[in-house]
C-alpha cells in the first residue's frame, strides 16, 4: 500500500474531523467517528435512519486515464448522497472501505480523499469510518452513507398510485453522453470542468428534503440504472404502470447540442430524481433552483409505456445501464416494438 | 456474473426476509430492507446507533482452496458482529456489498449466502441491502453491520485507566495457528468441522452485553489484529500503557497440543474479546460459557510490556496482524528485546 494503513488512516481522521462541527444541529449526530471498533451514531426522536452502500470500482464506475482522482472520490461519495435524497432524508455520516493495489501513488490517494471530503463538508456529512485493505487488481471502494429522516416520512419505491404524475428534476443524458465520447474517443484528455454533470454530478438533496417536507412525492427513486430502469423499479414496487411522453423528457445539452432521446430515457449515472406526484398536488416548475418537469402518468396496467411525437404508444423496455458497457451506450439500438 | 443481478437480488431478498420476525423486539427495527435506495432502521429512543464496516478480500481474508464458500460467507458476517460485541452493542442489520468474478459458479455464491444468511438468523440481525458489482478479479465482500447500545454505554478502546485489570475471553492462537498449518500443507484438505475456531468463529455477542449490561469493563476491544495490536489499540486510545504476564495468557489447543505463545500474542481472526476493568469490579471467571482470563494491567506509562515466566519483563512489539502473508506468522521471529 502507498503508505501504512495505521498511518493512512490517522491521516484520513485528523481530516475527516474538520467536517465534524456543522453536524451538531442534525437528527443524526456523530458521537463516536474514525478510531473505534464501530462508529456511535446518536438520532434525535421522532427520526427514522437510512442506510445506503453503492460500490465505485475501477473499470466498471470509473477509469483512471479518463477520472481524476479528485472527481472519482466526489463521485463515489455522491452514489450514497443520492439514495439518501431520493429517501427525502438529511445525510449524516459516510462510512468508506477502500481496497487499493499495493503500486497506487501516494497522490492519487490524497487527491480521492480532498475530492470526497471536499463534497462531505458541503453535504455536511461526516466519514467515520471504514476499512482499508491491499488489492489484488485495479481499485475498489465501497461507500455507505447513513442519514436520517422524520419517522415514517421515508419516500419509497412502492407508494405510486394510478394516476399520480410522473415527474424528473434537471435534464437527463449528460452523463451519459459524455461516457459515450469517452469510448468514441479513448485517447481524448477529457477536461473535468467543462463535463461537470459527469465527472461531478451533485446529489440533489435539497429537493428531495422539499418534496418530502411538503408531502408531494408519493413515491421517489434516483436515477442511477437510467430513467427506464428506474421507472420500471418505481411500477414493479409499486404493482402498477406507467405511460412517459417523448416530447416532455427533459434532454441536457452538451456542447451546443440537446443529447439523442436514448441517453435521456437509458442513460445512467444521472443521480438526478424521478418522483410520482397524486393528481391535485401542486408541484412547482423549479425547486431549489432545479427545474423539475412533468413527463407522465401511473397507470393500472402493470406495463411501462412511451408516446412518441407521432402518437404512437410502444412498450419502454428498459435497457438496465450497465456503466461503461460501451455496447449498451450506442444510440441506435434495436428494440422491440408494440403498438397498442 | 452468475446470474443476472435482479435476480440474485430478488433471491438474497427472499431468503433475507425469512430472519425478519425475530428482530421485532430489538432496540433497532428494520422499516424497509431490501428493494428501495436507503434500508430504513428504527432505533427505540435511548439508544445509540453503532456501525462498522470490513472487508472480506479472495487472497487476504480468506482462499477459495482452503475455505467452503459456506465458512466465507460465515466468516464475512462474523468481523461485522464481533465489532458490535467489542462495543456491548446488539446487533440488528447487516448490509453485504459483494463483488465477484464473472465466472464464479453459482453454487459458490448460493453456499456464501447459505453461511452468512445462517449466522445472521442465530444473532437475529436482518440483511437489510448492500450493493453487488462484477469484480475485475477475485471475490470482494464489503459488509456492514448496524447494531444499538443504550444511550452513552457503548464500551470505547479510549476508557482503560492505569491500573486497571486487562481480560481476555476464550483461548487464543487457535485460528492463526491452524492458518499457519495450512501455508506448511497448501494442498491438504482441511475439514472445516475440525477445526471450527478457524472456520466457524464465533461472535462474543453474549459476553460484551453482559460487561456493558454489568458496567463491568471500562475498555473493550476485538481481537481481530492480535492481541498484541489491539491492546496497542487500546492503549494507543487510552493514552496509557499495559503490562500483561506470559503466564496468564490463555492458549488454544489444537490437536493435542497447546499452540506456541507467539500464536496467542499475535495472531489475529480470534473474535475473542480483550477488555479492561476498573479495581474493584468483580469479574466473573466464566461469561455465558466462555472463560474470562484476567492477564495483565494498565499502566501510567506509555509502553507495552510483557513480563516473561524467568521475570524479566520486555518491550511487547505489537506485530501487526496482516492475515495471509504467511512471512508474519512463522513461530520463530527476530524480536527487539529491552531489559528493563
Amino acid at each position: 500500500l502507498p503508505i501504512r494503513e495505521q498511518e493512512l488512516i490517522s491521516r484520513i481522521r485528523s481530516s475527516a474531523r474538520k467536517g465534524t462541527a456543522s453536524a451538531k444541529s442534525a437528527a443524526t449526530r456523530v458521537i463516536q467517528g474514525i478510531g473505534d471498533d464501530c462508529a456511535v451514531l446518536r438520532t434525535a426522536a421522532g427520526n427514522d435512519s437510512l442506510v445506503t452502500t453503492d460500490f465505485c470500482i475501477e473499470g466498471v464506475h470509473f477509469r483512471r486515464e479518463w477520472h481524476p482522482a479528485h472527481a472519482v472520490g466526489h463521485r463515489c461519495l455522491v452514489r450514497g448522497l443520492s439514495d439518501i435524497a431520493a429517501m427525502g432524508g438529511e445525510p449524516a455520516a459516510a462510512f468508506l472501505s477502500l481496497a487499493m493495489p499495493a503500486d497506487l501513488p501516494q497522490k492519487w490517494v490524497d487527491e480521492f480523499f480532498d475530492g470526497l471530503l471536499a463534497l462531505a463538508a458541503t453535504a455536511k456529512v461526516q466519514l467515520s469510518g471504514g476499512d482499508i485493505a491491499e488489492s489484488p487488481s485495479g481499485i475498489l471502494a465501497d461507500i455507505m452513507v447513513i442519514g436520517s429522516v422524520p419517522t415514517n416520512k421515508a419516500i419509497l419505491r412502492s407508494g405510486a398510485q394510478p394516476g399520480d404524475r410522473i415527474f424528473v428534476t434537471g435534464e437527463l443524458g449528460g452523463p451519459s453522453f459524455v461516457l459515450g465520447k469517452m469510448f468514441e474517443q479513448p485517447k481524448k484528455k477529457w477536461r473535468a470542468s467543462a463535463f461537470p454533470s459527469h465527472f461531478y454530478p451533485q446529489p440533489q438533496l435539497a429537493v428531495g428534503r422539499y418534496l418530502r417536507d411538503k408531502g408531494i412525492a408519493s413515491a421517489m427513486i434516483d436515477i442511477s440504472d437510467g430513467l427506464s430502469t428506474d421507472l420500471a423499479h418505481i411500477c414493479d414496487e409499486s404493482q402498477s404502470g406507467a405511460v412517459i411522453h417523448t416530447n416532455a423528457v427533459p434532454r441536457a445539452t452538451v456542447g451546443r447540442h440537446e443529447v439523442p432521446m436514448s441517453f435521456a430515457l437509458h442513460g445512467g449515472d444521472e443521480y438526478q430524481l424521478l418522483f410520482t406526484s397524486p393528481q391535485g398536488k401542486r408541484v412547482p416548475a423549479e425547486i431549489a433552483g432545479i427545474p423539475v418537469t412533468h413527463i407522465g402518468y401511473m397507470i393500472p396496467e402493470q406495463e411501462l409505456l412511451i408516446e412518441h411525437e407521432n402518437g404512437y404508444t410502444t412498450e419502454l423496455v428498459p435497457e438496465g445501464w450497465e456503466h461503461f458497457e460501451s455496447d449498451r451506450l450506442s444510440a441506435a439500438r434495436a428494440r422491440k416494438k408494440r403498438k397498442r
